[in-house]
């Protein structure tokens, strides 16, 4: 089957269209026919050698995998061939990816797909969405009437930390870069989306709060967003983080404020072999919640094919993209339900 | 009554005695004679303007104290005239201070004496205990069987600190500079204490955790120990600090951890007179706790009478001190128990 590769991860090797032989699953993996996968900033940062976590030669990238099962390894419960199956399962240390016609992964790490979703819309949800899940379910622990901001609303985690908080019963206010952002904020069910090019912390904590501050902050772009979030969060507040690396923020205001701050990275069952299973479960569960309507996902206009992948990092890169890029391999990725087997 | 005050807060100005006029308790106060205060780091920062936390004139210091029920206010409920109290429950913005033969306080931040210790042994345990009961059991949730690591085990905090993860039922080791500290720690539970001037991170997490990490690291000490607690930890771990402030460590080991780091600020109650009971609760739990033996007071040999409060901070800062540095200030301060009335 077809696949995307590169030479080396250095920013610079091109992928490459190969062929790669077709892996039988081991006793608790599947193998997928993939329909669709999308594309995150970590799978950048592996292609540039900055994330020193990707996969061995023949290096095929691609962590968001939808698609229909091909084959069930021999201990493998709850999955039959045929059944469409979505999940954040490769493309990285020791695990194949998903720029690929077929991938072989563990089936902890998938979940049923959606049937309401089509295979490209799956696609564009496991990774984001379970970081999301990680730091508002699993860490911050949000409660229902508490007020929680989001850095990035309309971006790849950020769209889903909007939804996910509104349907804790949180009180959502999230920070954009522009118009088209904020009314895509709004849709997706933010109270308030505020422009943080033309207003300060202080301004909207003030005008938004009362000056009393969120109880949550979720922080999905970094750099200067998380020394915002440490002022912006309330005495005895949370802050959970997806950009950790590389920051140095002064933890002063944390230490006056007796506030908590998370750093999540999703990608830790996978690097490390442990707890597989988790990733599974949030899918599962998220998958009902997109059934009920709580969730969807925004998805960039612009298409690509398996052999677009190049072009889809650097549209990423661009940074002009609204929501997720997704990546459209096999000829059912549109199709909505697929396939409608259990 | 007599008390200690100073005329500003800038390091220079002594402390002196004066005669301070009685006041009644409020609505949900009481007066509380006061047979002894302890020092604590955050009362020499109040001093030298380093926290800009300090009480109103006359300036009266002193955050933790026991002693004995001299008038109860109209509203407050459970405790009489008579029974000995203790709490850290004064000597900072808008509240009176322990270093005073009588101080009026917030009934809600105190709790009735550990019966087992006197007043000197209970005067030492309130911040500190309060400081180590939120980082281990508010916020890390320490679990059974889990591992923690304590730095400056044998320092005021960090003394609860082991015996309270010890208590918890998780396996202690902590971080000491000199062999008498060690042994002092092995007295208190430790399983390990390590000389950090002896051993590197990498070479202890090696050696005791083999190269896994910490469930937990409680940070008492700051500067470089932040930094080498997130070193320490493992991945999916915690850490709590009580000292962020001042600290920018470079947060990439907490992010390719997915770690979470706490910083615990135990004065919030009385900055902000808000869960002002939060104080009462833990310290009527941690008396349950000292009376069955988990816990006990770690103080220094030196004594200090309330006009020797100057010296007693001049020792403090000077880093002798083994253990808490405790005020005597009534005749009662000795007592063992004081007074039975209950």
């Amino acid at each position: 089957m077809k696949a995307m590769k590169l030479d080396a991860y250095d920013g610079k090797a091109p992928f490459e269209a190969f062929d790669k032989p077709d892996a039988e699953p081991g006793p608790n993996e599947v193998a997928i026919i993939v329909e669709a996968s999308s594309v995150n900033p970590v799978d950048l940062k592996i292609r540039q050698g900055a994330a020193p976590v990707g996969p061995d030669a023949p290096r095929v990238l691609g962590c968001d995998v939808a698609g229909e099962i091909a084959a069930v390894g021999e201990a493998v419960k709850g999955f039959r061939k045929g059944e469409a199956v979505y999940g954040c399962a490769g493309g990285v240390k020791g695990r194949d990816g998903a720029y690929s016609q077929r991938m072989v992964c563990d089936a902890r790490l998938v979940a049923h797909k959606p049937e309401s979703l089509s295979c490209r819309e799956a696609a564009a949800l496991p990774l984001v969405a379970i970081t999301a899940w990680e730091a508002l379910v699993d860490r911050a622990k949000v409660q229902p009437g508490e007020r929680v901001l989001v850095h990035g609303g309309a971006g790849g985690v950020g769209h889903i930390g909007v939804q996910l908080a509104r349907a804790m019963g949180a009180i959502v206010h999230t920070t954009v870069s522009s118009k088209e952002k904020a009314a895509i904020a709004y849709d997706l069910g933010a109270e308030r989306a505020i422009n943080y090019r033309e207003k300060s912390v202080n301004d909207y904590i003030d005008e938004e709060t009362g000056g009393e501050g969120y109880d949550v902050v979720f922080d999905t772009i970094g750099g200067p967003h998380l020394e915002k979030s440490l002022q912006a969060v309330k005495v005895n507040g949370r802050i959970v983080t997806t950009v950790g690396g590389g920051a140095s923020p002064d933890l002063g205001p944390l230490h006056m404020k007796n506030a908590r701050l998370d750093v999540v990275l999703m990608l830790i069952p996978m690097l490390y072999d442990q707890d597989l299973d988790l990733h599974g479960r949030i899918l599962t569960r998220l998958a009902r919640m997109i059934e009920s309507g709580s969730i969807k996902p925004l998805i960039d206009e612009r298409r690509f094919g398996l052999e677009d992948v190049g072009a889809a990092h650097e549209y990423l890169d661009s940074g002009d993209a609204i929501g997720k890029i997704v990546i459209d391999i096999g000829e059912n990725a549109d199709a909505r339900p697929f396939p409608p087997l259990r």
